[in-house]
């Protein structure tokens, strides 16, 4: 425990999932007072034609 | 301010996704009283191999 | 299938949860071609300390 | 109901994900005595790079 | 991983939870081949005006 | 987007989730690159008789 889920578009690099994961687990170390080890997060990747806001699916808004 | 996460199987249209995030953000507002812009919807689609019922899986259903 | 999870603040009657779920499955049978007693939908009530956005607790944005 | 999901890596076979099905679903029905056709279960498979622990993801762990 | 969760009504015993878990946890070991430590249950207990099949709510259903 | 879920244990005080979701915010906003007003986070406090690893509850652990 925390387990953290992160919903995002997919597109992200390695690089970035790796920087956030790092930055996010030590923003729950520092204030609910956690083992980093303690801390897993799960990264799910979203089409855009798979979230919707407002009525609309995103891949309908961008234009 | 509502999330909604809807999980079915793979293999529907981008139509039938727009027409299902306009028609269930309109039920959300009718019913519980929110703005239409606080709705998100999520999609999250399964493949056949992913989803059991009565300890079978469904690609093993249908026959 | 569909699975459906609604978060949404807690404080709906069960009169508003009521007519929410006949109205989202109806949307869901129309849209996406599925059997009404296919559709199953979980509630998930939140309380606003237990929501952010933009950084900041529901419970601290209202006043 | 009950409603389970089980994220795990990718790369099972389709034979894994049968045995365990079954088996998942004899536990719950001797367990919390429910019908075994009220036994729901999705799987999420996961990629190596889309699970963090400890701050690092699982990709570059294993090494 | 693999990170399980259970959604199911509310009302079971921790006897029957502690049971449940130690099946649950069995069986995902014999079958995908993971090690005992590595999963993780979560339970989430439901009331039965949160959740709806075919339209209507659980408790209403019961009578 | 992004959605973030965060599963921990209860008995954390408002102040703490406060800086929680002040910190994971950032430290998204910092990483995968987008607006604090984005990003979304839903806390779930779990009781320690409703999650487990290793086959045992976490409130059977603790002695």
């Amino acid at each position: 425990m925390p387990i953290v889920q992160i919903e995002m578009f997919e597109g992200r690099t390695i690089e970035q999932k790796r920087e956030m994961v790092k930055e996010v687990t030590r923003s729950l170390v520092r204030t609910v007072n956690c083992q980093p080890e303690a801390v897993k997060i799960v990264i799910r990747e979203i089409k855009k034609e798979n979230l919707a806001e407002d009525g609309m699916l995103y891949c309908d808004r961008e234009s």
